[in-house]
Protein backbone atom coordinates (compact mmCIF):
# COMPACT_ATOMS: atom_id res chain seq x y z
CA UNK A 1 0.00 0.00 0.00
CA UNK A 2 1.47 3.81 -0.75
CA UNK A 3 2.55 5.41 2.38
CA UNK A 4 -0.10 8.17 2.64
CA UNK A 5 2.47 11.70 2.57
CA UNK A 6 2.35 13.22 5.93
CA UNK A 7 2.70 16.98 5.65
CA UNK A 8 3.92 18.91 8.93
CA UNK A 9 1.59 21.65 8.51
CA UNK A 10 3.34 23.53 12.14
CA UNK A 11 6.50 22.91 10.07
CA UNK A 12 5.83 24.58 6.93
CA UNK A 13 3.43 27.85 8.45
CA UNK A 14 7.08 27.98 10.31
CA UNK A 15 8.87 27.89 7.69
CA UNK A 16 6.81 30.80 6.18
CA UNK A 17 7.45 32.86 10.08
CA UNK A 18 10.94 32.14 9.74
CA UNK A 19 11.16 34.27 6.02
CA UNK A 20 8.67 36.99 7.76
CA UNK A 21 11.28 37.23 10.06
CA UNK A 22 14.76 37.39 7.76
CA UNK A 23 12.34 39.69 5.97
CA UNK A 24 11.49 42.58 8.60
CA UNK A 25 15.07 41.88 10.48
CA UNK A 26 16.53 43.51 6.97
CA UNK A 27 14.22 46.20 6.32
CA UNK A 28 11.26 46.18 9.20
CA UNK A 29 8.24 45.16 8.32
CA UNK A 30 7.15 47.83 5.82
CA UNK A 31 8.61 45.44 3.06
CA UNK A 32 6.79 42.12 3.99
CA UNK A 33 4.44 41.76 1.71
CA UNK A 34 2.89 38.13 0.98
CA UNK A 35 5.20 37.86 -2.46
CA UNK A 36 7.68 38.81 -0.95
CA UNK A 37 7.55 36.21 2.29
CA UNK A 38 6.69 33.42 -0.31
CA UNK A 39 10.09 34.26 -2.68
CA UNK A 40 12.26 34.55 0.29
CA UNK A 41 10.61 31.39 1.84
CA UNK A 42 11.01 29.96 -1.44
CA UNK A 43 7.02 29.09 -2.12
CA UNK A 44 4.20 29.99 -4.37
CA UNK A 45 2.32 32.90 -2.95
CA UNK A 46 -0.75 30.29 -2.84
CA UNK A 47 1.39 28.61 -0.48
CA UNK A 48 1.64 31.30 2.04
CA UNK A 49 -2.08 32.11 1.21
CA UNK A 50 -3.03 28.86 1.89
CA UNK A 51 -1.57 28.78 5.44
CA UNK A 52 -2.68 32.42 5.85
CA UNK A 53 -5.68 34.60 5.58
CA UNK A 54 -3.85 37.45 4.82
CA UNK A 55 -0.82 39.79 5.88
CA UNK A 56 -2.03 40.69 9.54
CA UNK A 57 -2.52 36.67 10.36
CA UNK A 58 0.70 35.79 8.70
CA UNK A 59 1.94 38.49 10.92
CA UNK A 60 0.71 37.95 14.65
CA UNK A 61 1.85 34.03 14.15
CA UNK A 62 5.62 35.28 13.06
CA UNK A 63 5.35 37.31 16.45
CA UNK A 64 4.23 34.39 18.64
CA UNK A 65 6.45 32.49 17.44
CA UNK A 66 9.19 35.10 17.93
CA UNK A 67 8.24 35.03 21.64
CA UNK A 68 8.55 31.04 22.02
CA UNK A 69 12.20 31.39 20.43
CA UNK A 70 13.06 33.54 23.24
CA UNK A 71 11.94 31.22 25.66
CA UNK A 72 13.79 28.59 24.49
CA UNK A 73 17.07 30.63 24.19
CA UNK A 74 16.79 31.06 27.77
CA UNK A 75 15.93 27.76 28.74
CA UNK A 76 18.81 26.69 26.18
CA UNK A 77 21.96 28.99 27.67
CA UNK A 78 20.95 27.90 31.68
CA UNK A 79 23.53 27.46 34.35
CA UNK A 80 23.89 24.63 36.37
CA UNK A 81 23.21 24.31 39.33
CA UNK A 82 20.59 26.85 38.75
CA UNK A 83 19.59 29.51 41.35
CA UNK A 84 16.37 31.64 40.93
CA UNK A 85 18.34 35.18 40.21
CA UNK A 86 20.57 33.03 37.72
CA UNK A 87 17.22 31.72 36.17
CA UNK A 88 15.59 36.11 36.33
CA UNK A 89 18.95 37.40 34.73
CA UNK A 90 18.86 34.96 31.76
CA UNK A 91 14.97 35.59 31.38
CA UNK A 92 15.88 39.55 31.48
CA UNK A 93 18.69 38.99 29.32
CA UNK A 94 16.66 36.98 26.54
CA UNK A 95 15.58 40.19 25.55
CA UNK A 96 18.14 41.92 24.71
CA UNK A 97 20.04 41.91 20.77
CA UNK A 98 23.16 40.76 21.48
CA UNK A 99 23.78 37.80 18.32
CA UNK A 100 21.57 37.86 15.10
CA UNK A 101 18.92 35.68 16.35
CA UNK A 102 17.65 38.15 19.62
CA UNK A 103 18.78 41.09 16.97
CA UNK A 104 15.69 40.03 14.43
CA UNK A 105 13.37 39.13 17.49
CA UNK A 106 14.30 42.81 18.74
CA UNK A 107 13.53 44.51 15.20
CA UNK A 108 10.56 42.31 15.38
CA UNK A 109 9.42 43.45 18.36
CA UNK A 110 9.44 46.97 17.03
CA UNK A 111 8.00 46.75 14.02
CA UNK A 112 4.68 45.09 15.83
CA UNK A 113 4.74 47.85 18.63
CA UNK A 114 3.77 50.20 15.52
CA UNK A 115 1.49 47.78 13.80
CA UNK A 116 0.01 47.17 17.35
CA UNK A 117 -1.49 50.87 17.54
CA UNK A 118 -3.52 49.55 14.35
CA UNK A 119 -4.49 45.98 15.43
CA UNK A 120 -6.33 45.90 18.26
CA UNK A 121 -5.90 41.95 17.96
CA UNK A 122 -2.12 41.79 18.10
CA UNK A 123 -2.49 44.13 20.65
CA UNK A 124 -4.03 42.02 22.81
CA UNK A 125 -1.79 38.86 21.78
CA UNK A 126 0.85 41.45 23.05
CA UNK A 127 -0.70 42.43 25.98
CA UNK A 128 -1.03 38.80 26.68
CA UNK A 129 2.97 38.04 26.52
CA UNK A 130 3.74 41.44 28.15
CA UNK A 131 1.33 40.10 31.45
CA UNK A 132 2.75 36.34 31.14
CA UNK A 133 6.50 37.39 31.13
CA UNK A 134 6.10 39.82 33.72
CA UNK A 135 4.01 36.65 35.92
CA UNK A 136 6.77 35.33 35.28
CA UNK A 137 9.67 37.89 36.33
CA UNK A 138 7.42 38.00 39.52
CA UNK A 139 7.75 34.63 40.60
CA UNK A 140 11.37 34.29 39.92
CA UNK A 141 11.83 37.59 42.32
CA UNK A 142 9.62 35.97 44.85
CA UNK A 143 11.79 32.64 44.53
CA UNK A 144 14.75 34.65 44.94
CA UNK A 145 13.23 36.64 48.07
CA UNK A 146 12.47 32.39 49.70
CA UNK A 147 16.22 31.34 48.98
CA UNK A 148 17.70 34.57 50.49
CA UNK A 149 19.12 36.07 47.33
CA UNK A 150 17.11 38.96 47.26
CA UNK A 151 16.25 41.41 49.94
CA UNK A 152 12.99 40.11 51.49
CA UNK A 153 11.41 43.89 51.76
CA UNK A 154 11.57 44.20 47.85
CA UNK A 155 8.11 43.70 45.80
CA UNK A 156 7.93 41.65 43.28
CA UNK A 157 4.95 43.56 41.78
CA UNK A 158 7.26 46.81 41.66
CA UNK A 159 10.32 45.64 40.50
CA UNK A 160 9.38 43.32 37.88
CA UNK A 161 7.81 46.09 35.34
CA UNK A 162 10.54 48.15 36.34
CA UNK A 163 13.35 45.74 35.41
CA UNK A 164 11.44 45.05 32.16
CA UNK A 165 11.15 48.32 31.39
CA UNK A 166 15.15 48.92 31.80
CA UNK A 167 15.49 45.75 29.71
CA UNK A 168 13.24 46.92 27.15
CA UNK A 169 14.73 50.22 26.45
CA UNK A 170 18.57 48.79 26.62
CA UNK A 171 17.63 46.51 23.80
CA UNK A 172 16.30 49.91 21.73
CA UNK A 173 19.20 51.20 22.66
CA UNK A 174 21.87 48.60 21.11
CA UNK A 175 19.71 47.83 18.49
CA UNK A 176 20.51 51.31 17.64
CA UNK A 177 23.75 51.37 18.26
CA UNK A 178 23.89 53.99 21.34
CA UNK A 179 25.02 51.41 23.34
CA UNK A 180 27.30 47.86 22.86
CA UNK A 181 26.57 44.35 24.57
CA UNK A 182 28.72 44.60 27.47
CA UNK A 183 27.58 47.87 28.59
CA UNK A 184 23.61 46.96 28.48
CA UNK A 185 24.90 43.46 30.03
CA UNK A 186 26.61 45.95 33.27
CA UNK A 187 23.79 48.37 33.13
CA UNK A 188 21.71 45.00 33.31
CA UNK A 189 23.36 43.70 36.57
CA UNK A 190 24.15 46.65 38.35
CA UNK A 191 20.26 46.58 38.67
CA UNK A 192 20.22 43.25 39.80
CA UNK A 193 23.06 43.84 42.64
CA UNK A 194 20.68 46.69 43.97
CA UNK A 195 18.18 43.93 44.50
CA UNK A 196 20.84 41.52 46.30
CA UNK A 197 20.85 40.90 50.52
CA UNK A 198 24.17 41.85 50.34
CA UNK A 199 25.03 45.24 48.70
CA UNK A 200 27.96 44.64 46.46
CA UNK A 201 30.18 47.75 45.35
CA UNK A 202 28.70 49.93 42.63
CA UNK A 203 29.90 49.04 39.27
CA UNK B 1 5.00 99.63 -4.42
CA UNK B 2 3.90 95.78 -4.40
CA UNK B 3 5.18 94.84 -1.14
CA UNK B 4 7.01 91.28 -1.84
CA UNK B 5 5.81 87.99 -0.98
CA UNK B 6 7.54 86.97 1.91
CA UNK B 7 7.65 83.22 2.00
CA UNK B 8 8.55 81.39 5.56
CA UNK B 9 9.80 78.37 3.56
CA UNK B 10 10.67 76.68 7.40
CA UNK B 11 7.29 77.64 8.54
CA UNK B 12 6.22 75.76 5.17
CA UNK B 13 8.57 72.94 6.15
CA UNK B 14 7.56 72.85 9.48
CA UNK B 15 3.58 72.48 8.54
CA UNK B 16 4.86 69.06 6.19
CA UNK B 17 6.63 67.73 9.07
CA UNK B 18 3.23 68.94 11.56
CA UNK B 19 1.32 66.06 8.52
CA UNK B 20 4.03 63.20 8.79
CA UNK B 21 3.61 63.27 12.91
CA UNK B 22 -0.42 62.91 12.41
CA UNK B 23 0.54 60.16 9.81
CA UNK B 24 2.80 57.88 11.57
CA UNK B 25 0.92 58.72 14.92
CA UNK B 26 -2.16 56.69 13.10
CA UNK B 27 -0.61 54.02 11.62
CA UNK B 28 3.78 54.16 11.69
CA UNK B 29 5.35 55.17 8.84
CA UNK B 30 4.25 52.44 7.03
CA UNK B 31 1.48 54.27 5.72
CA UNK B 32 3.37 57.91 4.93
CA UNK B 33 3.89 58.73 1.39
CA UNK B 34 4.71 61.93 -0.37
CA UNK B 35 1.61 61.96 -2.23
CA UNK B 36 -0.47 60.98 1.58
CA UNK B 37 2.16 63.49 3.24
CA UNK B 38 0.67 66.56 0.65
CA UNK B 39 -3.00 65.26 1.22
CA UNK B 40 -2.40 65.41 5.14
CA UNK B 41 -1.09 68.75 4.89
CA UNK B 42 -3.49 70.13 2.39
CA UNK B 43 -1.16 71.12 0.12
CA UNK B 44 0.35 69.84 -3.54
CA UNK B 45 2.68 66.53 -4.24
CA UNK B 46 4.71 69.01 -5.79
CA UNK B 47 4.99 71.38 -2.94
CA UNK B 48 5.88 68.81 -1.21
CA UNK B 49 9.29 67.85 -3.26
CA UNK B 50 10.06 71.61 -3.46
CA UNK B 51 11.19 71.40 0.27
CA UNK B 52 12.07 67.17 0.08
CA UNK B 53 14.15 65.54 -2.29
CA UNK B 54 12.64 62.58 -1.40
CA UNK B 55 10.99 60.37 1.40
CA UNK B 56 13.51 59.30 3.21
CA UNK B 57 15.13 63.52 3.87
CA UNK B 58 11.44 64.05 5.02
CA UNK B 59 11.33 61.55 7.29
CA UNK B 60 14.47 62.40 8.71
CA UNK B 61 13.45 66.50 8.98
CA UNK B 62 10.27 64.74 10.87
CA UNK B 63 12.54 63.41 13.66
CA UNK B 64 14.78 66.14 13.94
CA UNK B 65 11.67 68.40 14.15
CA UNK B 66 9.91 66.22 17.05
CA UNK B 67 13.19 65.64 18.93
CA UNK B 68 13.04 70.17 19.12
CA UNK B 69 9.70 69.63 20.12
CA UNK B 70 10.13 67.53 23.11
CA UNK B 71 12.69 69.84 23.94
CA UNK B 72 10.24 72.56 24.12
CA UNK B 73 7.55 70.80 26.43
CA UNK B 74 10.23 70.20 28.51
CA UNK B 75 11.77 74.35 28.72
CA UNK B 76 7.37 75.10 28.72
CA UNK B 77 6.82 72.86 31.79
CA UNK B 78 9.42 73.94 34.64
CA UNK B 79 8.26 74.32 38.53
CA UNK B 80 9.80 77.41 40.15
CA UNK B 81 12.12 77.87 41.54
CA UNK B 82 13.99 75.22 39.53
CA UNK B 83 16.68 72.66 40.86
CA UNK B 84 18.71 70.36 39.14
CA UNK B 85 16.47 67.34 39.90
CA UNK B 86 13.58 68.84 39.10
CA UNK B 87 15.23 69.38 35.35
CA UNK B 88 16.69 66.34 35.14
CA UNK B 89 13.03 64.75 35.91
CA UNK B 90 11.59 66.93 33.75
CA UNK B 91 14.25 65.47 31.05
CA UNK B 92 13.32 62.24 31.46
CA UNK B 93 9.41 62.51 31.86
CA UNK B 94 9.27 64.74 28.58
CA UNK B 95 10.23 61.11 26.71
CA UNK B 96 6.89 59.41 28.08
CA UNK B 97 4.18 59.57 25.77
CA UNK B 98 1.46 61.04 28.52
CA UNK B 99 -0.19 62.96 25.93
CA UNK B 100 -1.21 63.34 22.26
CA UNK B 101 2.16 65.36 21.41
CA UNK B 102 4.03 62.93 23.47
CA UNK B 103 2.66 60.06 21.99
CA UNK B 104 3.02 60.93 18.72
CA UNK B 105 6.83 61.71 19.42
CA UNK B 106 7.25 58.20 20.48
CA UNK B 107 5.30 56.59 18.16
CA UNK B 108 7.52 58.49 15.92
CA UNK B 109 11.03 56.91 17.42
CA UNK B 110 9.40 53.49 17.29
CA UNK B 111 8.74 54.04 13.53
CA UNK B 112 12.37 55.88 13.24
CA UNK B 113 14.08 53.19 15.01
CA UNK B 114 13.03 50.99 12.66
CA UNK B 115 14.04 52.75 9.43
CA UNK B 116 17.69 53.52 11.19
CA UNK B 117 18.06 49.60 10.67
CA UNK B 118 18.56 50.27 7.12
CA UNK B 119 19.35 54.09 6.80
CA UNK B 120 22.94 55.30 7.66
CA UNK B 121 22.09 58.74 7.78
CA UNK B 122 19.11 58.56 9.88
CA UNK B 123 21.24 56.20 12.41
CA UNK B 124 23.53 58.98 12.21
CA UNK B 125 21.31 61.60 13.05
CA UNK B 126 19.78 59.71 15.83
CA UNK B 127 22.73 58.86 17.53
CA UNK B 128 23.98 62.22 17.58
CA UNK B 129 20.75 63.23 19.02
CA UNK B 130 21.22 60.88 21.78
CA UNK B 131 25.16 61.43 22.70
CA UNK B 132 23.51 65.16 23.27
CA UNK B 133 20.30 63.41 25.34
CA UNK B 134 22.66 61.55 27.26
CA UNK B 135 25.84 64.98 27.80
CA UNK B 136 22.53 66.66 29.04
CA UNK B 137 21.66 64.16 31.62
CA UNK B 138 24.78 63.61 32.82
CA UNK B 139 25.42 67.55 33.09
CA UNK B 140 22.22 67.80 34.98
CA UNK B 141 23.18 64.35 37.16
CA UNK B 142 26.49 66.04 38.45
CA UNK B 143 24.09 69.59 38.82
CA UNK B 144 22.42 68.25 41.75
CA UNK B 145 25.26 65.99 43.18
CA UNK B 146 26.42 69.71 43.62
CA UNK B 147 23.79 70.93 45.04
CA UNK B 148 23.55 67.87 47.45
CA UNK B 149 20.70 66.64 45.75
CA UNK B 150 22.10 63.45 44.64
CA UNK B 151 24.69 61.03 46.21
CA UNK B 152 28.35 62.18 45.77
CA UNK B 153 29.05 58.60 45.00
CA UNK B 154 27.27 58.54 41.94
CA UNK B 155 28.97 58.12 38.36
CA UNK B 156 26.88 60.68 36.08
CA UNK B 157 28.45 58.50 33.23
CA UNK B 158 26.82 55.15 34.54
CA UNK B 159 23.49 56.90 35.77
CA UNK B 160 22.98 58.83 32.44
CA UNK B 161 22.33 55.91 30.48
CA UNK B 162 20.43 53.66 32.92
CA UNK B 163 18.31 56.35 33.63
CA UNK B 164 17.64 56.66 29.86
CA UNK B 165 17.14 53.12 29.53
CA UNK B 166 14.34 53.03 31.93
CA UNK B 167 12.57 55.63 30.33
CA UNK B 168 12.77 54.22 26.84
CA UNK B 169 10.92 51.00 28.33
CA UNK B 170 8.66 52.74 29.98
CA UNK B 171 7.87 54.74 26.89
CA UNK B 172 7.65 51.73 24.95
CA UNK B 173 5.23 49.73 27.73
CA UNK B 174 3.17 52.97 27.88
CA UNK B 175 2.62 53.23 24.50
CA UNK B 176 1.60 49.44 24.26
CA UNK B 177 -0.51 50.42 26.98
CA UNK B 178 1.05 47.89 28.94
CA UNK B 179 1.22 49.85 31.75
CA UNK B 180 -0.69 53.44 32.77
CA UNK B 181 0.71 56.66 32.57
CA UNK B 182 0.73 56.66 36.85
CA UNK B 183 2.57 53.71 37.77
CA UNK B 184 5.22 54.91 34.98
CA UNK B 185 5.74 57.77 36.76
CA UNK B 186 5.99 56.32 39.96
CA UNK B 187 8.71 53.95 38.43
CA UNK B 188 10.97 57.05 37.03
CA UNK B 189 10.52 58.92 40.19
CA UNK B 190 11.43 55.79 42.67
CA UNK B 191 14.48 55.42 40.13
CA UNK B 192 15.22 59.05 41.01
CA UNK B 193 14.78 58.65 44.73
CA UNK B 194 17.23 56.28 45.06
CA UNK B 195 20.26 58.31 43.74
CA UNK B 196 19.16 60.51 46.34
CA UNK B 197 21.43 61.98 49.03
CA UNK B 198 18.00 61.13 51.87
CA UNK B 199 17.27 57.51 50.71
CA UNK B 200 13.45 57.76 50.90
CA UNK B 201 10.64 55.39 52.31
CA UNK B 202 10.49 52.79 49.19
CA UNK B 203 7.16 53.53 46.90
Amino acid sequence: LPVPKVVDHEQRRHAIAEAVWRLAAGSGLEAVSLAEVAAEAGVSKGHVQHYFANRDELLRYAAGRAGERRCARVLGHLPDPLTPLDLLRAALAAFLPTDADSRTDALLENAFLIRAVTDERLAADLLSVHRQTLGALQRLLADAQETGQLRADLDPAVEAPRLLALTTGLATHLLLGHQDTGAALATLDRALDQLRTTTEAPR
